[in-house]
This record gives C-alpha cells, sequence and structure tokens, in this order.
C-alpha cells in the first residue's frame, strides 16, 4: 500500500530551529499527530522538569555529571547550553528510529543545528515568525515572563533569524495553517527525493 | 496575505516526465486547477491537431518549416522528436510566466528533459507507474490503439523509466491521489528551499 509518508526502509532526519514563541513544539505535535511514521527525538537536559513534563517522554532529565560523562563518551549528535542548561542528542535513539523506517524530527536550537549541518545527514528546516514585532507580542501575551527575559528573548531571536538562510528550508509561520501544510510537503517530498 | 504556493517574485520551473498511461495529464490538470500561481507551459509541435485540441491552448500547432525556423533562431528551451512528430518548449514563454511570479509547470519526454537538466534550471520530476503490468493493462483499457501500439509503448517506457533516477524526485502513482498530494507537496517545498 502506497502511504503519504513513511515508504523508505531507512527514515529521514528533520532539524526544526525556530526562536521561541514562533510555533515549533505546536507544529511540531502536530505532525506527530497526523503521521506515525514520525517520531520525536528526546533529548537529554541537564535542566529540571517543569510541571507536566515526564522523564522519558518529554527529555530525559540527567545531572550535570551524568551529561558530561555522555559527551565525554561521544554520544551525543549536537549538545548546547541555552540559558544556563544543557540539551543534547543522542546518537543511538537517533539512529535507533531510523533504523526502523521512521523519520525523526529534531526540534533543536541554531546552535545545535548549526553543529549538526557539519557531521550529520539532515534536512533543516527553520521557522521564522512574520516579523519581530509579531514575535514580541506573541511572546508578551504568554505572560509568564519579565519585560527584561522578553528584550533577551527577542534579542537572541534577531541573531538566531540571522542564520535563517543556513538551514534548507525557510517557513513563515504568519498563518499557522499554511505553515503546517508547508512543513509536512517538506517531508513528504523530501521523502520522493532522488538521493 | 500567506499562501501556500506563488509567495515568490520570480517563479520556479517544473519539469514533469512519465511514460503515457501513467497519469502526468490527470496530475498535471489538477494542479492547474487548484492552483492559479501555476501556468501550463504550451508546447510547439507539428503534428495535427486531434479532435477536441485547440491552438494556444493545448499546443501551438505549426508546420514543420516553421519548427525549424524556430530550432535555427534558438527559441527552444528544448525540442524532441516524439513518434514522428516534434514538440518545442519556448523559451520566451516559460521566462514571461516566471516574471510574473508564477510557477511552470513543463509537460515533457525525457529526451527534452535530459536536454533541459544541461542548460536550464528546473525541478525535474518523473512520475513512475506502479509496475510494467499495471501501465500494460492501463493501456489496454484505453482500446485506442493496437496490440503492436500498446507493444511499442511499453518498450519506450522501458527507457524512459531507467532514466527516472536522473531526476530530481521521483513520484508511484498507484493511488491517483496519493501521488497528487505529493506531487503538490514537492512544489510547495520547493519554494520554500533557500537557494
Amino acid at each position: 500500500m502506497q502511504k503519504i509518508l513513511g515508504n523508505l526502509e531507512k527514515g529521514l532526519a528533520f532539524v526544526l530551529s525556530a526562536p521561541g514563541g514562533t510555533g515549533k513544539t505546536t507544529l511540531a505535535k502536530m505532525l506527530f499527530h497526523e503521521f506515525d511514521s514520525i517520531s520525536p527525538s528526546i533529548s537529554y537536559t541537564t535542566r529540571k522538569p517543569r510541571p507536566g513534563e515526564e522523564d522519558g517522554r518529554d527529555y530525559y532529565f540527567v545531572s550535570h555529571a551524568e551529561f558530561e560523562e555522555m559527551v565525554k563518551s561521544n554520544q551525543f549528535l549536537e549538545h548546547a547550553k541555552v540559558y544556563q542548561d544543557y540539551y543534547g542528542t543522542s546518537r543511538r535513539l537517533v539512529e535507533s528510529e531510523q533504523e526502523k523506517g521512521k523519520h525523526v524530527l529534531l526540534v533543536i536550537d541554531t546552535q545545535g543545528a548549526l553543529q549538526l549541518m557539519k557531521s550529520f545527514k539532515a534536512i533543516f528546516i527553520f521557522i521564522k515568525p512574520p516579523s519581530m514585532e509579531v514575535l514580541g507580542s506573541r511572546l508578551a501575551v504568554r505572560r509568564s515572563e519579565t519585560d527584561e527575559a522578553i528584550e533577551h528573548r527577542l534579542s537572541w531571536a534577531d541573531k538566531e533569524i540571522s542564520l535563517a538562510s543556513s538551514y534548507d528550508y525557510q517557513i513563515i509561520n504568519d498563518d499557522l495553517k499554511i505553515a503546517y501544510i508547508v512543513l509536512k510537503s517538506i517531508l513528504i517530498a523530501e521523502e520522493h527525493k532522488n538521493r
């Protein structure tokens, strides 16, 4: 039976980056919900779980010592420090999903993505806000942070967006429905590419 | 306003090839019907119009002498002989659509496509039948040709299919709905590619 997605013997890896507030988590969830042939890459992190987060589902929560041990033994495809905390992607976890014929979606920040571009075969997708103004107001509406924290996030977002052209694809998330169609089109198209 | 397709200042060119009976005409019509940001490339040909075909809509019908004149003055992006008749794609027609921001879909055979790959910036898509058996029975059902003509078409199809891996993308047309989703996904993805 022909399927829209999930016809490959070895799955592909997709790397998704976007400044906070651009909708990457929502878009990723939509993909996992529609396609069982896409697996999330669950990161290792040293940050503490937030309310509702579960070990092994949202992240693998580890200590700084454990994280450093994994770095030393070369277990990470990439790892990065974001606001005092460490995040890393396990090479073994990603590859084992691909071997099962599943595509793996890695949602990681630009630092991690740039590391991966040098050493790892993946398709790199950047999600952009329609403008910095829209991003600022989206973050303000969340009301979970101080003005200073929002300022800091915006200036970091600006740095991240300047790297968008190093990615294979760019999607503007203005209308979520359209951004989602574009995102899944990229996955479907890439599956049908001659390599 | 963000659109699913048609956001570029200069449109892209897509080249679609497939053996006869694989559904390329149906798939192309579905694209033109859904997206007004995709224009067909209307070929010049020396073959006589079939019933219902219209000059300037289906083809530009020209004499052998006119066609040769156009070849000499380098007006074709590609041209090829298919079963005694000549077909050619006008460079000017394609470029003028692209300048308007429209994507252009060129439905051409493998000979023409291979010429284009060397000299023209386009995205090359090959549509395959699920198998030669299925293609044979699809052609037989049409009942418009002798067994010998069908045999000839099948052996030509076999040659064309052997070139599929030179294209950027391959789509198997087993289920028409799925093949169409894949085809439009390729167009949408390509529009969002960093170039």
